[in-house]
């Protein structure tokens, strides 16, 4: 493969980190049920193709996320791959203790931006979960544990609309302050441009959230991921989620696409000359792999691409 | 409809202007026959839609474009639509006539930056294709027309790979030589970056092809377009090439992805406050409209979401 064509941009980040989120997130948001030794080989590929940040899966309640019922079963196949990091969701306490008992090295807490989500998802105030998740970042640091904030519904919200950014980096600022070492500001139904993602991380900047701390989280409901991601880039973020071949969405969303395909953002970030270590034919093949699997194509336009049969 | 939220970025245009192709690129490269009358009303909902550069057909000879043979047809049904400007295409001399015989206002030849694609596309060197423009576009000029020198391949080329930017910006020089008001950047197999739009729109500056002068024109077959566009809305670029719905594709392009989505540029451009004068629900209706006769789904992030039933 000779193109994309290396031409870099300037002020952008030499090197960007892909927070893998396919087998959590996106198998989370998957109809099909994937059996535990799949989605572990799923791991394992990713990690084969260069992936160095794999988010394994979640460890919340059975009931809630059946889709992620096997953590105790798929963690302990995969936490043997070396110079790989598998952060994993822990939603409270019973979480977090499932999850060190495994020997994870990193949690991720989840948290919304707005009270509408926040009912909606955890059943409680944006106050009382942010409460629920104090004690819970406490521990998991006090136990060597590196932890991610994940904030949902940062530009907008199927029920409130438009979310202010001060309510943003509200939310933002109590995770930092509790001490969560890395925040994913997420568009958790896709409806972001690059004006407000530029607006957020200025906000952020400005109330002692620095950009080295945040990574970005793009939905491509309308079609916006890469372009919001540039946007992103240009402000200095180098950490950004994406899901191999455009696996999951939001169950909250007008439609059923889904998260960021890390196939497109590589695809983006090889021709900007920006280093991910990703090797996209193998890459490419894994989620061609997992489609058969789960019976239906990738939504990834770079998979359908480089997976077309020359005429 | 309250989102996207309008947050501005800086530097952009005030107003792009969105030249439509989805009668003319969109249908050319589909399949399914549709027939004259729906053509037309489909032109006619685009301009009910707030378009106002729509481009309709081309008069090219109806053995190499089937799906277009009904130019003299189909032109003078829409020719009185007014506040619209209707571009079409013309290949040479015969093309050229048959547009000005009625009363073609607006008029485009395609040039290719590559010998490849204009051996294949034109069964030409790129100099003899440039040399039968000549004349076509001084006799337009004459004539009183409007002429957009359309240039393909100018991010990379199936055959060559890589593609120079010397070479693309000495196409552009020749077809301002010879009087084209307007040039129209294609990435016609859809592989280009951000880096590589902001390079050649740099170089294009500083060999007298002025910005103001500039489309893009970019497809979606690597899900690039929409990052693409924002980096050149950001060099000054306001007249963005789009087909409502994504319709269409590039025959020689390794999957059936195909142009940027009207509906996910007005979303973007709605976010970042740019005016288009577009409405987009109008916009979305008349893209389900059109898959409706095509027979399949539209491929536009942006009308899937729109279009999906409330659950």
């Amino acid at each position: 493969m000779t193109l994309p064509m290396t031409v870099p941009a300037p002020g952008l980040p030499a090197r960007v980190r892909i927070h893998e989120v396919g087998a959590r997130d996106g198998l989370q948001n998957e109809k099909a049920s994937v059996p535990t030794r799949v989605k572990a080989e799923f791991v394992r590929r990713l990690a084969g193709a260069g992936l160095t940040t794999i988010e394994a899966t979640s460890f919340v309640h059975p009931e809630w996320v059946p889709q992620l019922a096997d953590a105790e079963e798929l963690f302990p196949l995969v936490a043997g791959l070396s110079g790989v990091d598998l952060p994993v969701l822990v939603p409270n306490d019973r979480g977090l203790d499932r999850a060190l008992a495994l020997g994870a090295r990193r949690v991720a807490v989840f948290a919304s931006a707005t009270e509408s989500f926040a009912k909606a998802n955890l059943n409680r105030t944006l106050d009382e979960s942010l409460a629920v998740f104090e004690p819970v970042v406490a521990r998991a640091r006090d136990a060597g544990a590196h932890v991610r904030g994940y904030v949902s519904m940062c530009f907008g919200d199927p029920w409130e609309g438009a979310v202010p950014v001060h309510q943003v980096v509200r939310v933002c600022r109590a995770l930092r302050d509790m001490g969560c070492d890395e925040l994913s500001l997420g568009d958790t139904i896709g409806v972001a441009t690059p004006g407000q993602v530029r607006a957020l991380l200025t906000a952020l900047d400005g109330a002692g959230v620095p950009t080295p701390v945040l990574g970005v989280h793009f939905h491509d409901t309308y079609g916006q991921a890469l372009a919001n991601t540039y946007a992103a880039l240009q402000h200095g973020v180098s950490t950004v989620d994406a899901s191999a071949g455009g696996l999951g969405g939001c169950p909250y969303a007008r439609s059923a696409t889904g998260n960021l395909a890390t196939e497109d953002l590589v695809w983006m970030l090889r021709g900007l000359g920006i280093d991910t270590g990703v090797d996209l034919d193998r890459l490419v093949a894994t989620s061609v792999w997992m489609a058969e699997h789960l019976g239906r194509p990738s939504p990834s336009r770079t998979v359908r691409a480089l997976s077309h049969k020359e005429q």
